[in-house]
């Protein structure tokens, strides 16, 4: 049987998790697993993962609206259900460099990823023989500052359909009105430990700053660039010797890392939003 | 109101959550926090943390008899309950180098370990006015290859009634009579990363195998040398150009604070044995 | 024979390692230990530090000045030379925050830090006590907005005859004309990874941020703020579930590490200055 | 002009930095960047790294005798130069998993790694097809107990002409009569943290020992399984929730990254091996 994520955010008061597990026990399902979060015990946000499994449910929508009538509206919940064996539909986006692009692909290709890659979307042409070696369709969508607003139409047709957008190294910012307009997640990676070095060439500026450590970023995108909320960082040393080609070598291993462990814990809803900052339950 | 600790262990099986939450919600307690494990869904092991408050307990040996009673044993649990206002009677011991020694009595100075720290013993004086200086009895029971039998005697009385015992570079062996007959988790930490270089000398065989990452590891004692659960592991860079000494040194902050993480968690009741291993509830 | 240290900054040309080399082989000296660094190959800034010994050395003023002229004037350079045995005299400045300052301390009467601690200086009488612990001179220096300049003056006169000031969490900025009047090196630690969180409250704008690494950074101080050469940076990982106040307790951790660091090689001579960057050699 | 690297072994006494720089001044060399190791001040062993650049050598070899019969023979030394735009000539070794074989390859496509990649050799056929597509010939060596003793000397016939042969996750052991009769130095990546886990299975070992941290090590390959010089590590954190499955997959994110550092430190002739040591220079 495969298992249910339930996923929960609401005002924190008394008796959520009672409320939530005798539901389920009284539905006859087993709790596999639970991870919750109060932002603050007095007056805070409360969030909760639960995976559970229940043999013979075969009537799904039922078994929702019972949760909704029973317990998600009593107390004012937030919530959604995902069944952990449907494979999300995911877009790849990506500009002229490959490694976080192909590392994905890669992944994805050894069953690392339970997921669905829809298409990879280029405004390039640079990467797509490699793309077409996985089997994966390859849109080219071509961007000038003049055709931008149509080629973010022609952007929003192609992702139709899909659950969430990944930003491989996609060097194009996407307007406020497409985000709205694609209502999906999307996430971005970052080529610096942010809120270090936000926007362009980070990693000269991280040359020209001296730094004695680099990192990558992935994080849900907002209107604001590179401000949306943070699902992982990761670092890595360097010194004096190290030119900004050299950093962007040894990042870009850390780029592909951090932007596969985001994907990872986002498709296997692990990662919660909370106004400018994620919950990732482990 | 302070909060309640119940910590689990039993054999998986459904309905273990929503018994334990019932059961609170029903005497009126908050859940505040919550964390399983299952060491395999089919047939493993399950273990839960859960912190919760209760207004108004006034006899908590009755709750915890009701709980006995209406969960506890029916599911045939190992439990415990442990307030989270109750200091842990910590007893520290040492030899002659002070590095984790101090530093534990310096986070306990600062406020960061919730506990008393009843007495250190060593079987040196060297760092008799060290101690001296944080208000913590001394207590030298000096141990040769002849008299250790009576060397552990004594420690058993000065250890009577403490609940942890911590080695914080403690450069004796400890018999498993004496474990056995002392009846408490014994917290050691190696100045390796385990299981590489159990035993004696580990900076020096590292300086001698032409390891780049040096480590420590804290773990319970058990009577095999270096051999029991492990509870908290962390590591530095080194390279070629580092003696036996450097290695010493740089492994000397890494221990500290290996040691500090697993005796804090600990005090605070994260850590559930599992056979030879740990669960560390984040 | 106690080891010599050469440091030498230029700029960049043909012949600069064998004319050193050359010198010192015709001296009787024996090279220990070299390092280089070339900001770039064409018109760049060249950076050396040689250690090298040389026995029955009767007038260092007479063989500094040889290698002045033969060596240093010819080739336009910047160099110094420091004794390896000569132990430098540091001011340790902090305010009420403890934990760098008595890390020096302790790592200092460990004999980790070859080094003599001239003295203390604090704006609060905090720590007086325990630095009394350590037999080193404690001065009390309060400052108010009003008293600054006078405060400064005083400042000035306790730390004339040291080698290096160190910020051991000393919470008042210094004034450039203060600083050009030290004339000295001062090194400051401050608890985020700069450049992200320079300024105020580090912690708890990484806590809004939602960040996932916190990060400690020692530094060279200059009049702008948090914006002085680089020494040494570290981090650490952190989840949703860490407060401020937790932040602050894993943070220190890094910063007493990493500022122990960054004194550890400015007394060895390892760091040399290039702008605002650093060059720490191995 | 390329550079010329210079690796020096000898045992160390007064004079050889002075020596050498003073050859290279008199030749019309300018040194690039120097780096040394002394493994004992008193009779141990001296290893030293040059880059030097020398405008209009027509002659190379007699360079290089002139080199010996002015310092390398004077002073006994083990010495051999490179010039750094001579691509080494890499053999790729196999067997079913394709995560660091396919790694280094896309690395070697994107221009990291400076070499030429000869062949790739399995005894399976599972990554042919990949192999393939980055235009590298791919042998397929099948390897039984009966068969070992043929099939190492048809690999033999292969990997002649090479200059380094790298076990990318190629799980037969080499014999001692192989690897001398190749006299190769062969890279392999052993996955753990060496020397704990060395032989079988380490992800199993690891798991059952309920390690905090897994790793990865590159080694030199030496008749003794698992106990060649270590030329480079590094770990990744775990929890008790991670199966052997995912320490499989924590773990290949290591591997691909020490094996990649490894092999690109040897090709820049950056890696010396003392006994069972290696000296790495940055």
């Amino acid at each position: 049987v495969p298992a249910t994520r339930l996923l929960i955010s609401c005002a924190d008061r008394h008796g959520i998790v009672a409320a939530v597990s005798a539901f389920l026990f009284e539905e006859g399902a087993n709790i596999v697993s639970s991870d919750q979060h109060t932002t603050d015990p007095e007056g805070g946000r409360f969030f909760m993962r639960m995976e559970f499994t229940l043999d013979g449910l075969e009537d799904a929508a039922a078994f929702e609206e019972r949760f909704a009538e029973l317990v998600g509206r009593p107390l004012e919940m937030d919530w959604r259900m995902a069944s952990a064996d449907r494979r999300k539909r995911v877009a790849l986006l990506a500009s002229r460099d490959g490694n976080c692009l192909l590392d994905l692909l890669w992944r994805w290709q050894r069953g690392e990823l339970h997921a669905d890659v829809a298409l990879v979307v280029s405004n390039h042409r640079l990467l797509e023989e490699h793309v077409a070696g996985f089997g994966v369709p390859f849109v080219h969508v071509p961007v000038t500052p003049e055709t931008k607003p149509e080629a973010e139409r022609e952007l929003l047709g192609h992702l139709r359909g899909c659950d969430v957008a990944v930003l491989a190294r996609y060097m194009q910012i996407l307007s406020g009105g497409f985000l709205d307009a694609l209502g999906l997640p999307v996430i971005n990676i970052h080529h610096s430990f942010l809120p270090a070095f936000a926007g362009a060439d980070p990693y000269r500026r991280a040359h020209e700053r001296g730094v004695k450590i680099i990192g990558a970023t992935a994080h849900y995108v907002t209107e604001e660039l590179d401000a949306g909320p943070i699902i992982e960082q990761d670092v890595v040393r360097t010194t004096h010797r190290a030119t900004v080609a050299d950093l962007a070598r040894m990042g870009a291993d850390i780029e592909r890392v951090v932007l596969a462990r985001a994907v990872q814990w986002h498709l296997q809803d692990r990662v919660l939003v909370d106004g400018n900052k994620t919950i990732v339950f482990g």
